[in-house]
């Protein structure tokens, strides 16, 4: 199977059964979020993994009721950095010259890049470039699920303020930018099962020069 | 192959050969950036794609020199939506409307939810909506590129008023987000092939409820 036929598999899920998703497709799903690509592989977020039927019904009302959060097998939360600070910079550093074997000090032009990219922007750019590289990583995401024919409904509609304060984001540096609801679809309850794909045409959507 | 091994085996290619890559190729690539999920799926970008010698020729100063614009083999500009605007909102649908078959009129409350969200905010932060759209779409379009084993740069790093200008985006009511080199690596020249991929680990990325 490649990745355009899963691509064309799967769609937003409204509708969830419930059923639980096997440990070993939520690890591989875990493992190419883990993989995915950010700016400078600095990956300025991290990922709640949520199975408590409890917490999810918290979660429910936060996201205008969209049913597929109590009805998924597991709901992620994305969570991006609120700042890009000196000691991130340095802790990714060292992470690098750990898994790659190279003394820290020669990643000095590497950590400068990052340093003067990141550190004179607002906080407010810093937060927003860090919940850009969240959507990235929601592609790559989106893709894994799609290729273990595992559905799932990325979600923007949700107050992030009150999640930020359900899940103590923001004495954790973090602030919540998308959820994922992971599980296996209700064709009989979702009426968007089946549906066609509706995309914009190749002459609509690139533009060669 | 699975998405785990081509995430894997891809890597930011600093240095590519000037080799092309096929037509083939590049439309599979660029079928998997039209499947790409989006908020309310719709779309807020056109992609540019720019394979002219003399045009990358301008644009690598644009982007710090980095000699993966004018060695790669087919260049992709991601241009976001500067506003989402009610006409784009009745365009979409009636895109929906003939895809799916279903009366425009049928579609009302899905065209309230979005303009319902969209149209109430500032235009920077529809454009910034639309910027986030984009990043997922790379993420797809890295994830297709590894599974053909297609090298790619995706690049931040130019100033995006300039290539702007240069493209003539502001009058198609557009802003550059991001860039993406396609083609293929260059080991002999490439410091970072083979080099060992860095990531956080598990425990720091993921955290259970």
């Amino acid at each position: 199977m490649t990745l355009l036929e899963s691509l064309n598999w799967r769609y937003a899920t409204k509708r969830m059964s419930g059923a639980k998703v096997s440990e070993d497709k939520i690890d591989h799903l875990l493992e190419a979020i883990r993989l995915s690509a950010s700016g400078f592989g600095l990956q300025p977020y991290q990922v709640f993994v949520i199975e408590n039927p409890e917490l999810k019904s918290k979660i429910q009302p936060i996201a205008y009721g969209q049913p597929q959060i109590v009805e998924s097998s597991h709901l992620l939360v994305f969570a991006a950095w609120n700042e890009v600070t000196e000691e991130k910079i340095n802790y990714f550093i060292e992470t690098v010259s750990k898994q790659r074997n190279v003394p820290v000090e020669a990643l000095g032009d590497y950590k400068n890049a990052i340093a003067g990219s990141m550190l004179r922007l607002p906080k407010e750019a810093q937060a927003n470039w860090a919940a850009r590289q969240v959507y990235l990583a929601m592609g790559t995401a989106l893709a894994a699920a799609a290729e273990l024919r595992v559905d799932t409904t990325p979600m923007e509609g949700f107050v992030p303020a009150q999640l930020d304060e359900l899940l103590g984001l923001a004495e954790k540096g973090l602030h919540s930018v998308l959820m994922l609801a992971v599980g296996e679809r209700n064709a009989e309850a979702d009426y968007m099962t089946g549906a066609a794909k509706v995309r914009y045409s190749k002459e609509e959507l690139f533009i060669k020069l």
